[in-house]
């Protein structure tokens, strides 16, 4: 496994991460599996491990502390999120200073640990004042509860907003963002995220690199009943298009000419950015950690890129 | 139930919530009385609970508190107050920072919680230097003891002077204004408060808002014996006038004809302000909180405010 | 008992305090005598005690402590000091980072409480940049150790510097210092001290305001075996000299006619300066509190003091 | 033993002061040994005691604190140091906040004390931002588990941005910084670093003053079996060439007419350099202490320098 800088900070994480999200809590329940799933990734050099007080309901961040626990704590970058909803609550939402400061406390006790490494603003919240916002995360960070903070979907000028508002005032700003990004999904970080992020040293972990799986080539077929596309519908539409099915079918001869699979193509086309330090990996069983720590220090030549780009540019 | 952003800050606040000012520990000392109202409201939708070191002289925050330690705290706005005399100690008093840090500690005490989520100082104190004030409250909040802090009755200048004050030296600002506000009483804030606090982004939450209950109706025929006004003679001889009791009962037409009750009017009366988040009742009876939060969400049209303009000018 | 802020500070101390220096744990050891007199003056008024970690090597605080613990706290304002060596340790003196921290937590453990509310730097120390020195005692009152803090025999020019890199830096600043002041001491305080302090609000609290007893006309015809003066000899010299013991003689005719004793009307003198907020005096005798106390709201004349200053400058 | 501020700060240390560098832990791992070395240096004055969590991977700091619990915490300067690697982890090194601060809580544990006086930077971090390292020490000396925090092996350049960046933004900065020194390896100190930390008031604690030993004349007739030299070739090569065995042959002549010994000669001719506080010495025997605190005072004439300049550069 390889590891990068967080963007410029002086955190190191793994360029394969494991996520709680859709998987711990959802299908995979079992707590041993779990457990299985976890030290696997761990073993493979995986250190960054992402949750959020959403996935299942809190659920993913019992399931995956209950294992992360037993580990060093200084080996393990653990994160949480903050932002959706997490009850009907008119203030169980949002990031008011209220719902920040009281959902870390909680997410820190579901994982069982005293402070995380990373603390994500789930979404923007245009409802709450910038400084609100930063000064609470700052608060986060300056009563030891994080190590370093950062956002998540947020727009790119929001972040700039974040950023040179924290450092103005002398506050801890964000070191990373969490967007979406993909080979299928790519306008946004590839013309808008990273042309500030990248300059400004602020580290992209990136969530579903595979498209929701799209990219493995497990719909080259179509839907499978129960898959994760199916379950969901909009995101389904968006991906399981005849087009990129073409699409995916056709990246396969650059996998095999590199004797790698498609997965891990995937990956490594995220991690060709220098201002991506980590793509985020769900997993379900054992086997999909030994593929996608697979795509660690797999590097693309120029060449292999540009064809890409072709492919999907068609 | 309607909420709203206690001004521009992110923490939402019932637009109807509950105070423990001259009902309990005076005429409401009964806990499981106190448990009924305050259970009412809460379930009706009320999350604003608002408290003083003063009310009762701290009976009234164990008494509310004592109800409120049961119910999930995130779901909860719990706010109390620091400036009168709890004693006669020369030091027991004002808002040194001697006396708003011990006075914090025994509110936290009396309501047993961990954290307010809104400290106010109770009125400005013209022997304590401002940065000695802004300065306290700073630390109640960086300290963790308070999420928010606010003023109460504060000239409109003062609190521009806080506000100020904080922001420039970085320090956390007051985000809301506690002032009295009804049809009766509308001079002060619309003249003079919300001309600063609506532009700077701080937030009313009125108390009184029914004028001692005079705007109800119950003074239509003069003042009862052990009435609330009654027993406060000042209050009383203000607001028990002839030409009040006249347009109160005026204001009758108005409320029949929207199918509200004269305190629904009231109170929407007070919340048509954008500038003000919410509307601070007292109760004695269950069933003065039916009556009082079915004013959320009641919308005065331009025509009827007009109406009431005339009224109130007469 | 009258009470004043101390400075510009929102803190209230009577006029009239009671310092622990040369009396608790030298010629007052009797743990009920000291109960006595520190009830006596709490009785009476009192409600400022003054404390060094120096006074008694740490058995005057211990002395004190045992009695004001039992005391409501917030009646009480509780100072102590740092500065002199506490032991022949070169770091056991000081006002560096490491003496002002460790010492503190010293000095609350002797008085069995749980902050100060004045913490002092006994005297200025040119071996500790004031950088380091504001920054330990912002340091004590950011970590609630501490409400406020002072300084004690600072030269004018280093209490403004220390105020001036306070302000500058958004640190908390001193609120009062802690001077010898006297009949028979008066030029320093007045032509050095009080120009600056009075201006900037920080409020004087003077040690020594009846000249170690001289001014109570004890020592009217000479120096008596075993007094206080007779004990420290550089002190002895510069008080009991012809001219004072002479000009103390005069000053019985003014104290006659305003119908108070000497100590009384020497308190009254420095309390007529509004740049002091109170005089420290000392007790080895529960009916000195009773006489001292008694100067609290003696107003002197412009007449009265005139006369008083011709017979000082005789 | 004669004792020196810390550079400009108020902190006093011993001259000669004790490391548990490359000795305790290696071969000085009896308990007892350690415990008749350090209670030796103590009661010769030396109040300075040096460590680093790399010194035998913690054992040294877990030998020295045994013997440090025992003695009275505020007679006591106790140093340790970050960025050495401590395992494999990728995070377990470097200076991101994560390791300073996960690191500083394990030093304390293992030294079984409460707070460290000086907490070093083991070396610069180039993949760190200069922004998060001053943030990450500024949050230990703020949160109260070091007094003062200096940097260890930086280039002047980089002292000087640490201390400009902490002033510039209202931080705690470094106040020593420990190179290595001695009269075989004085060009880095002499021409970079003094010329920026004197004048800044950064303090030097040097390590090495002796040159592994080879300026005791233990290695006038050539390396024998098992001494540090011998075992770490590259530090052997360098100091033990027949030029620098003839430079302290020659060096002998000055001791013996000053009546000290060559390490003593050694000792204060670093110390006579003012920008320098204390010099570190390693102790495998009880004896080496008398020698070394011998030490302290010695001073040397401008002649006696003249002449060891001239046989340094021989």
């Amino acid at each position: 496994m390889e590891y990068r800088n967080l963007g410029k900070s002086g955190l190191k994480v793994s360029e394969i991460s494991l996520g709680g999200w859709v998987t711990f809590g959802h299908n995979v329940n079992d707590e041993s599996m779990v457990r299985d799933i976890v030290l696997k990734a761990y073993e493979s050099g995986v250190n960054f491990f992402d949750q959020a007080d959403v996935y299942a309901r809190g659920r993913s961040e019992e399931l995956m502390g209950a294992v992360l626990r037993e580990l060093p704590r200084h080996t393990l970058v653990i994160s949480s999120k903050v932002f959706w909803p997490m009850s009907d609550d008119v203030n169980d939402r949002g990031l008011s200073r209220k719902h920040v400061l009281e959902s870390i406390d909680k997410s820190l006790k579901r994982l069982g640990t005293d402070y995380l490494d990373i603390y994500f603003a789930h979404r923007y919240d245009e409802n709450v004042p910038m400084e609100e916002i930063v000064m609470a995360f700052d608060h986060v960070v300056r009563s030891g509860r994080a190590m370093y903070w950062g956002t998540s979907m947020w727009p790119a000028a929001r972040i700039a907003e974040a950023v040179e508002f924290a450092k103005a005032h002398g506050l801890y700003a964000p070191v990373t963002e969490q967007p979406e990004y993909s080979m299928l999904r790519r306008e946004r970080v590839e013309k808008e995220i990273l042309t500030y992020t990248h300059r400004a040293g602020v580290g992209l972990v990136v969530w579903s690199p595979l498209a929701m799986g799209m990219l493995t080539g497990k719909y080259d077929e179509g839907m499978p009943e129960g898959s994760r596309l199916t379950d969901n519908e909009n995101w389904g539409k968006n991906f399981v298009t005849e087009e990129n099915r073409q699409r995916v079918k056709t990246l396969k001869t650059i996998a095999d000419e590199l004797g790698i699979t498609r997965a891990q193509l995937a990956l490594a086309w995220v991690l060709r950015q220098p201002g991506v330090s980590s793509a985020i990996t769900g997993a379900t069983k054992v086997q999909q950690i030994e593929e996608t720590v697979g795509a660690s220090g797999v590097k693309l030549t120029d060449d292999v890129a540009a064809r890409i780009d072709e492919i999907l540019a068609s």
